[in-house]
């Protein structure tokens, strides 16, 4: 094969692919919004599977090997693009391949069964019924830790398949920077006492929505290329990069919930929009990884959603659709969005702490890895870790080890990019502020994020995953991963809000 | 190649193209209810058109035609099913191969670009405009004729292509009966001058909305396997036999416009809810044809939805809603939602004129194919029959000859199935009626229609394609199609409301 052929022979299948890949997306789209009927469910998981299974198998034909191959053995003569294209493909090619596919067949059988049996486990907080699961699903894990291959730990291969190129040894460092650091922190707000006013009573709906052009806008989001929904639980999803879809929901008793996650989701939603056009014939026009994804979700959610000047943007905006906030100043809501305490469900932690619960399951999941915790073990695990660096203890299983849907779905490895993603953010921030000298609070005062989402879109966003999120980071920053920015950021911010008499900058 | 392996051949490449028509669906209504940004057309364009080819070429390639031509050759060892598959497959797979495949790409973009074309000289009112697309088009429908090949008449092969059997012999039979008894009936109406009172003002669409659940549920559309949206131009769509989704668009200043789209659109939706799920895997649980489809939506919405005993029923909802009915009486109701009076828009008439107007556009196809008229002739001949026929000239040209979509989007020799369907429609009812001795006002007296669409689930929809249209409507009537129902049913109908002192009955 020439390189010419193989390169035609790739960009010819990622071009077929996309219209799958429009497909797929809008059958899903239309399952979370449509409300589709239940005697519908099974049709349409037919037709799913199948147009699933159709372009995996065009993409894992063998002539695809032999071009990834050609062009691998070219490498000095590829263009940038199509040095990460090959690289793009090769991965996902060979990760696939490393997988025998009747265990492969028999694990998506076992982890569709054991979703629906984690519903009903956590409903009658048994966990008896959700280990024979378990333990499977850690196995076949186990295993896949020895076919994907790794040098160090066998949880590398497994981290990186969510992070590409996290390991044990990167993660163990930013951990033990949040314990020595963050784990204290909490405890001395904690026994500090005080805690901000809370925004209690009933907010009604419509009123809500008549933010969200406002908070969507304020991001950056275009809605030309794209809209905000309303579903149970919120999302982004992309039918392509003129039409990426965010979602939230309203909930009349918790007015923070539907204003923080159109931000958050927002924060998705740009990066999918803003990745360069030139890349989509490469399927590079993707995220570098979770981790990145959820670096610009959180940066604009926490970094500035929660930040003293947004509260300040904020707050006349909420007086003039609720009397609630007649008598608030931007200090009182600012410190409300930010209120830190030690809670149970990881979904509902706040900024602080977030990241204390993604080290109890990081804990767990590398134990089970290297083979010194056994599933039966977990619940009594689970509990002794949220008291140990939390300060409490769940009371059941479903706010203990039953809460999380990922690992009876069978993802495994997943949550610390969550985390990852975080302290990308704060890193990014710490080179917008300090070396690209850009003035982010001023920014969010003149309600103009342009400078911010300009430095972005330029670093980040564009690149799609032209490069290795390492790679991308470090070009971006001009250093690799370093957690102490975002153990900083915590630090600052929250001593400032609880342990300083004066609040006021 | 076996039998056997030409059944399976079939069989394998209806299942596959199953997920591809649901995601095209899904993708359709998308497009249709979500507001999708304009600068994703692009994408989401070649997109379905790729899905579209993709599933094409499957059901083109070379060993489709020998399954059919093996089945073919064991015709008498066949089921009746696979007869029938064989024949819809055969039918279509030879369809398409008549037509030269650069003509037929030359056709789509002629299309693609006159459809545009159509939107601006209508608005503009400039025919001039239009001509050189309606020409080619046209020039492409003659052409057509003999690709598809007819035995008596040429204008016969494309309204075979939109109902099968349709021909030219049987339709001027059908339009020469209502030349000879409706145009004179309507003339009489028109002169006796005294109109029933119309429903003016606005309605709140809030309250209108609330209507829906009571209009769907008493047609039978099953709300559990599908859904009614909201949408520009109402449709049905079936996305699967439990997923049917109807559509409709409330008017603050057209009451009846949602009442009777939501009627119309049901009797479409539980044809589709309706059709036996044995005949799926045979790509058999699809209408018989267009004509069947309009069958069902015109006789739940006219025959049903505009009878007496429905004004009965709805007069005291309508009431509950809304003031301005307060001092109505049933008979006021039902003469309304009856006005009958010449008009020059298609879409809007009425259900006694609605088959002129069909009437005009059959004999000027007819004419266009015979080679006796020519497209520059249009407008005026358009006129002409319109004031032949109807009494009315149209005084521009967007309410004239370049009103409809259809001949700009290539859809030629389409218009009389929907005449032909109303009539069937009619031939039905009779039977229901007289032979079955269903007694259909009482039914719908008790808001409960279950007996006559008990017959029509049993008699029609269950059937899908298995049989011909003419097959089907004989099977079910005991009788071909006989239009002297339909025109029996409008003169009585009419006569009733405008031509007699008494109008109780």
């Amino acid at each position: 094969m020439t390189k010419q052929a193989a390169l035609d022979l790739l960009l010819g299948k990622i071009k077929d692919s996309k219209s799958f890949h429009l497909a797929l997306a809008l059958i899903h789209w239309d399952a979370m919004v449509s409300g589709v009927p239940q005697k519908s469910y099974a049709a349409r998981g037919e037709a799913e599977g199948w147009l699933s299974m159709e372009t995996f198998k065009r993409m894992m034909a063998p002539e695809t090997l032999q071009a990834i191959e050609t062009l691998e053995a070219h490498d000095s003569e590829l263009t940038e693009t199509e040095r990460a294209m090959t690289r793009v493909a090769g991965r996902s090619y060979r990760k696939a391949k490393a997988v025998p596919p009747e265990e492969f067949g028999a694990f998506r059988a076992l982890v569709s069964e054991s979703n629906q049996v984690w519903e009903k486990a956590r409903e009658k907080r048994d966990y008896e019924m959700m280990l024979p699961y378990y333990e499977k699903i850690f196995e076949y894990q186990r295993k896949l830790c020895d076919w994907y291959g790794y040098e160090k730990h066998p949880y590398d291969a497994l981290l990186d398949d969510y992070e590409i190129g996290a390991n044990v040894e990167t993660l163990d460092r930013f951990f033990s920077a949040l314990r020595s650091e963050i784990v204290p922190l909490l405890k001395e707000i904690t026994d500090a006492g005080e805690q901000p006013k809370e925004i209690t009573g009933n907010f009604d709906i419509e009123k809500q929505r008549e933010l969200m052009p406002w908070l969507a806008d304020f991001t950056g989001f275009d809605r030309t290329r794209g809209k905000v929904d309303e579903v149970e639980h919120p999302f982004c999803l992309t039918v392509n990069r003129h039409d990426v879809r965010i979602t939230t929901k309203y909930h009349e008793d918790n007015l923070l919930s539907a204003i923080y996650s159109i931000i958050h989701e927002s924060g998705h939603g740009i990066y999918e929009q803003n990745m360069s056009e030139e890349l989509e014939p490469y399927a590079l026009a993707d995220c570098a990884s979770m981790g990145m994804h959820e670096s610009q979700s959180r940066l604009y959610e926490n970094m500035i959603g929660r930040s003293r000047p947004y509260a300040e943007r904020l707050l006349p905006k909420l007086q003039e659709k609720f009397e609630f906030f007649k008598n608030w100043d931007t200090d009182a809501l600012y410190r409300t969005v930010n209120i830190a305490k030690p809670s149970l469900i990881r979904i509902e932690a706040d900024e602080l702490t977030y990241s204390l619960h993604i080290m109890v399951r990081y804990e767990l999941e590398k134990g089970l890895m290297e083979g010194k915790i056994k599933a039966a073990e977990l619940p009594t695990l689970w509990a002794d870790k949220y008291e140990e660096l939390l300060g409490i203890r769940p009371q059941n299983l479903a706010e203990g080890v039953l809460q999380d849907v990922h690992w009876g779905a069978g993802l495994f490895g997943y949550f610390p990019s969550y985390a990852i993603g975080t302290a990308y953010g704060a890193q990014m921030m710490h080179t917008i502020k300090e070396t690209a000298g850009i003035d982010v609070d001023a920014a969010i005062r003149k309600e103009d994020l342009s400078p911010v989402t300009n430095w972005l879109e330029e670093n980040i966003h564009r690149q799609g995953s032209l490069y290795l999120p390492e790679d991308l980071l470090k070009r971006a920053t001009g250093e690799t991963f370093n957690p102490q920015y975002y153990v900083n950021y915590l630090k600052e911010k929250f001593t400032g809000i609880y342990l300083k008499s004066t609040v006021n900058n």
